[in-house]
């Protein structure tokens, strides 16, 4: 197609939208490995995970051989409210870098929570109100997730608990406004609300929090109380299931220009929004119909995906979660103080570990001042702040349209534009007053995670 | 039309969108009245206006019979950058409210400056390019402006400088980092830099600031440094020309579907969204083509049309700038410290002046807790946080859709939502902490700012 024909940003109409999900481990040959009874070490069975997880979410969370999954009409008719979201034409980006690529980004970030994370929030919301429940809890890290829960639980009159790692919740005060004014009731984490809270905050007196450490507390919480399950972000298969709305969307909207990106790119913290982004594509991978190029983008100072050990453990730091088989840097795992950018989760979705496991995608780590630049330089060209997670794909596309600049290749590149940065001042203020300062951790410093890590026959080969 | 079939958002193709501005005064019998020189009180000429800003923009200032100016090819490239913005059927909120009244809003918010400032701020930077320049000053409020301003100038490469009313320096720190983002320099108001802010700190030691005063040091800085020009947001002639490309794109999008608003809502501060919204549905009542309900929404601690004066005064507390006709609280009127709503400035476009004088539009005044209150709900039920001003015109739209409750009227409401509440958390805070407080000014107040009104034979009849 003539390329001057293609707009600046392309929108689906609304009749266009998907209809169902996309569960991409049903075309997976190596399934991810299940979840395991840390006591048992045996697979979790769905009677397990009901105290834990809404009864429908279970289903979804096990089911890994049904490729599509209706989104219920009620779901539907929310994410008409802020979707579809669009695929944009970085023209002006690509002007500024003098490529020859192509560049393309799907923006999830025109919604109040900032991000993609309402794609699932609603998801789970639904089926928790569905369900007669009378609230959900859960953990937040930068706030993303805890305002999309907030959002989505406000429109199905459900009680949302939030448990937000104490150094977001310090540093993005402005973000507990926001649950605040749809409802939500947020603590930092650790607290001393919770059993894991206190034991947590007796070992480590001055802890910042982490994300793991909010899980065990937001699990906690719902175990204990009648009427409540617990909802997560990210890693889970149910999130990337939901998340597929964000790739099936974007490869519509592609298709009606007959765009073909070659590479592909994606910020990875849990893989929430990677294993969105990517799910349709990655469905014509594993069967053999198309070949991509996917890149998993992650901060230096939590490197899972290129650093970790691809094992069964823990997703919390209190280690009263079920195991995972994931890329991990071990459920103790904190990121030093200094990191400011996100992604701070220790492990990775269980399918995007097996897939990058088994070859069918590439990661890289980027430090954040690198990242931060790339922000600023996205922000400066194509007009939106992005939020310091998408920055991580911006500083990867950036750098593979500078090669083709290189070499001259004419690449069309897509990337994730997961949300936008209003929230994460404090991140940029450090930039600019040149305080930001880069660590990427040794291997000692690693290995205090890595120890941590379940050792039984078969885990950490 | 089938209303099931109306989509939740209406986007116009690009090759929809306007390729000129209109300029509402053409059709006005009765025409604004010119700025006036404060020293002669004769209309000033373009050579008069030129030390201040731009040639070209002096023109479309001065220009009340050309209906269509083309929008520059560059412009409207930077224009796809965050447009077409859409139309939104508010559906949640009419299902929430339980009104048979059709709610639809125009939503300028989805873009990093958060408001529809940027729709003139790009066109102002454009023309500044244009001739040459090196940089322009400006004042902004709530900051807004300021951040569109300097999206705009950042992307032309111009030298910004900003000067923000101290008060919301204060209360909005990040949307500093949002404008140093883009490279802007941002200067609370009053200050020392300047000799009418060194004037105003001595006459008002503690004064927190206002846009007339900020006005007045920005407008100091762009004629005493060569190559600089001033520039402002709103109350223009030139300001709502470029605005009504909002208003132009909401009755397209309006016209694909064959709907027709019977009443038209805006907030007011200086007028430009308003007039931007009204314009081509204005024009259409200035011919007597069509009649619409027109309303503006100011807030009661601020209530220029309500309560104001029309007369011929100063649009700067320093007293340095032209005369304006229009209603004025006078330019040494400062809302009282409690307000947190947002479109502080004591006047409004002399164009929307005449218009209401003339009995085209209705205005209205509205207490700032029931516009939080109108906030909250709108967020609730619509997903998207308001920004304070947007929620003046929210709150006219629900008493409307209200009324058409208690009377079964289907009436047909569009309301201008000109902005995202993303940076002004903090007022949030108050409304939820119960700390919020009305505060309606007294005639004894208001007769403060009257004494300050310019008085020569004519004025202030």
């Amino acid at each position: 197609m003539d390329d001057s024909k293609i707009p600046y940003k392309i929108y689906l109409e609304e009749n266009e939208l998907p209809t169902s999900w996309y569960n991409m481990r049903a075309d997976m040959k190596n399934k991810p490995a299940p979840l395991l009874n840390p006591g048992t070490l045996q697979p979790l069975k769905a009677e397990e995970l009901a105290p834990i997880f809404c009864e429908e979410l279970v289903k979804q969370e096990l089911d890994d051989t049904t490729a599509f999954i209706e989104i219920p009409e009620e779901i539907r008719k929310f994410y008409k409210m802020y979707r579809p979201s669009p695929v944009v034409r970085a023209r002006f980006l690509e002007k500024a870098l003098g490529t020859p690529a192509k560049i393309y980004y799907k923006f999830e970030g025109n919604n109040t929570s900032g991000s993609h994370k309402l794609n699932s929030a609603i998801a789970q919301a639904y089926y928790a109100k569905k369900q007669g429940l009378k609230g959900v809890t859960t953990e937040t890290g930068a706030g993303q997730w805890g305002t999309a829960l907030s959002m989505a639980c406000s429109f199905f009159d459900l009680d949302c608990k939030v448990y937000m790692v104490k150094v977001s919740y310090e540093q993005k005060p402005f973000r507990r406004e926001v649950m605040r004014t749809y409802g939500a009731s947020v603590t930092p984490s650790p607290s001393t609300e919770t059993e894991v809270g206190k034991k947590i905050l007796e070992a480590h007196p001055g802890t910042t929090g982490s994300l793991g450490c909010a899980i065990s507390e937001a699990v906690e919480v719902a175990t204990k109380n009648e009427g409540y399950r617990y909802v997560l972000g990210s890693v889970l298969n149910q999130v990337l299931l939901h998340q597929s709305v964000i790739g099936l969307e974007a490869k519509a909207a592609l298709d009606k220009y007959d765009i073909t990106p070659d590479i592909i790119i994606g910020c990875a913290g849990g893989g929430s929004n990677l294993g969105g982004l990517i799910a349709p594509f990655m469905g014509e991978k594993l069967r053999g119909e198309k070949d991509y190029r996917i890149i998993a983008v992650e901060p230096a100072s939590c490197p899972s995906f290129t650093r970790g050990k691809f094992a069964y453990d823990f997703c919390d730091t209190g280690m009263i979660c079920p195991l995972a088989k994931m890329y991990t840097l071990g459920s103790g795992f904190i990121p030093s103080a200094n990191h400011a950018g996100g992604l701070r989760f220790h492990g990775m979705s269980s399918a995007l570990s097996q897939l990058y496991h088994d070859g069918y995608m590439e990661a890289r780590s980027v430090e954040q001042t690198s990242v931060f630049e790339a922000a600023e330089f996205f922000a400066r060209t194509e007009g939106t702040l992005p939020a310091p997670e998408s920055a991580h794909a911006i500083r990867a596309a950036i750098d593979e349209a500078i090669k083709c600049k290189e070499t001259g290749e004419e690449k069309t590149i897509l990337f994730g534009l997961t949300g936008t940065g209003y929230f994460d001042l404090v991140a940029y203020e450090k930039f600019h007053d040149g305080v930001m300062s880069d660590y990427i951790p040794t291997d000692a410093d690693l290995q205090v995670g890595f120890d941590g890590i379940p050792k039984f026959p078969g885990n950490m080969d």
